[in-house]
């Protein structure tokens, strides 16, 4: 594990030429802001650089990286990974790089495993977006065209500046991509002001079928496949909906179960309210973290349910 | 107009005592959080201070003021207004010391009526608690007592940094705020992921019973009395309603129609497609900002809708 600091991996990106950058699969707003701002940051020092295709963003991201796309038969010098914290995390082009080899890692996650020649890792930022700023801030001035993407990668990471992981730091990186003129208006209403017509339908279908338990602390939504149906919705309009119901005044625990189209049910627990959501999870089989986990159940909504709400009550008693 | 500068004002704060605080009727985040930040200011300097009873304060903002409110009977010295644009936005005990008169006025309303003695405003600010931040900062260390309420003001006034008035000192305040220890996290939880059980039934009911028009461009929400009661839902629930049919995707007018109980409509136009929504609310008496417009109607909601939707096409038909 060959550790370099921010200001040795702007050396580096200084020293080397014809990149490839590298984003995790099931790409969010920080790999994807990360990969654009870099690109953008390389190609003001005058280097050759393009993402690797095949990132799978989808329409919220995928116009960031607009440009930057690496042209077929493309041949890189020097492949650098950005937020991806482990091998089982490339994208299936980017796996054929991982064999090649990864030459520089950028990353926030404390569970990187150090699959390159050279990482830079600072697990204390809220988004890796903050690490490539200060990158890109050694190198020269930081563009509006580096702004933009860097700027979705860090709102977007940290819910806007409201998850625990925001800092001191990600406000100061804020302002000083603001002060490079970018219309950070726009970019928050794209991103955490608007609502798909099918989402909201979920939404509203939810509030109407969910059920509650031990006074509300405990919410729980069955998601069918019919429900889906229903609302026109797909996978897109689902993201995060495990927070829609941790944002009720009241719940502790939010529970979500999504009916498989394969048989069986997918659940994610959330709490805020001391409860342990892996304890919970593992009963069933499943992991995760002490405020966020999940677990997969076999049988029908109803069945998952009950097992769901067993394996909350078994982690109560034992642990009040 | 005696225009104070910030720094001018931490002089004036430094040499007087004896103070009492103003908030503006129907208190937001923004007065309740520069009054309580100022009030514990002041108290760190070693000053008599407290905010003027009667200021209104929800359930979300009252806990800020706790500890801070004035004795009855207290006499001040030297009176001060934070956030206060107007004559005609003072409370009604605040009315008294208006008519004693205000010794310092500290607010970032372009509107100012320059009522004090003394005024410290600056309209580019976010929010008036960026300003009070300034200000205590001149005058010793920022406390978590004082640290909380302001990160309330800013958050609050700024959408959570998401509102255009959201500038890059905003941020770098915020930054300032947070490394006095505070837990940001709680506050945005309590002020931005909290929905009650009423809002949440209200959001369902929109969605169910609005009205779409221009493929999906217009949105107008008829909003009865009964369904507010169906709702289960008091005016506090229904803070930024217009705010939730504005953020549905591809939704450039939002228009919510209110049963007002003493007959007749309230209305309230949101635009962000470039209809001017004061020019259709002045076709009915009303008026208000380019992009946020209201009116009143005589009659029922689906009149107030015809007349509304009238107004709109009156007005694209003339300015295209």
């Amino acid at each position: 594990m060959n550790s370099i600091t921010y200001q040795e991996a702007a050396a580096f990106l200084r020293e080397h030429d014809r990149y490839l950058i590298l984003t995790h699969k099931r790409p969010d707003g920080d790999t994807v802001g990360c990969a654009a701002g870099l690109c953008a940051g390389l190609r003001a020092l005058g280097k050759q650089a393009h993402v690797c295709p095949g990132t799978g963003a989808t329409h919220l991201f995928a116009p960031y990286l607009e440009g930057y796309l690496a042209p077929e038969g493309y041949v890189p010098d020097t492949v650098v990974s950005v937020d991806i914290a482990a091998r089982g995390l490339f994208t299936q082009e980017g796996e054929t790089w991982l064999e090649r080899g990864v030459d520089l890692a950028i990353d926030h996650h404390p569970s990187q495993e150090f699959f390159a020649g050279v990482t830079c890792l600072d697990a204390g930022r809220g988004a890796c977006g903050e690490l490539i700023y200060d990158i890109l801030a050694q190198l020269g001035p930081v563009t509006a065209a580096m702004a933009v993407p860097l700027y979705v990668a860090v709102s977007t990471d940290t819910g806007c500046f409201q998850y625990s992981n925001t800092t001191a730091t990600t406000h100061r990186i804020a302002a000083a991509l603001m002060e490079t003129g970018i219309d950070t208006f726009a970019l928050n209403k794209r991103h955490f002001r608007t609502k798909s017509w099918a989402r909201l339908q979920v939404e509203r279908l939810l509030v109407e079928r969910m059920h509650r338990y031990e006074d509300g602390k405990i919410a729980v939504a069955p998601i069918s496949l019919s429900l889906m149906d229903e609302a026109g919705a797909t996978e897109e309009d689902m993201e995060d909906i495990a927070a829609f119901l941790g944002q009720i005044e009241g719940v502790e625990t939010s529970i979500t179960i999504r009916e498989k189209a394969e048989g069986g049910c997918k659940l994610s627990v959330r709490t805020s309210g001391g409860l342990n959501a892996t304890r919970v999870c593992a009963l069933l089989g499943g992991g995760g973290h002490a405020a966020a986990a999940g677990c997969s159940v076999q049988g029908s909504l109803a069945q998952a349910e009950e097992a769901i709400l067993a394996a909350v009550r078994q982690v109560e008693a034992a642990h009040g």
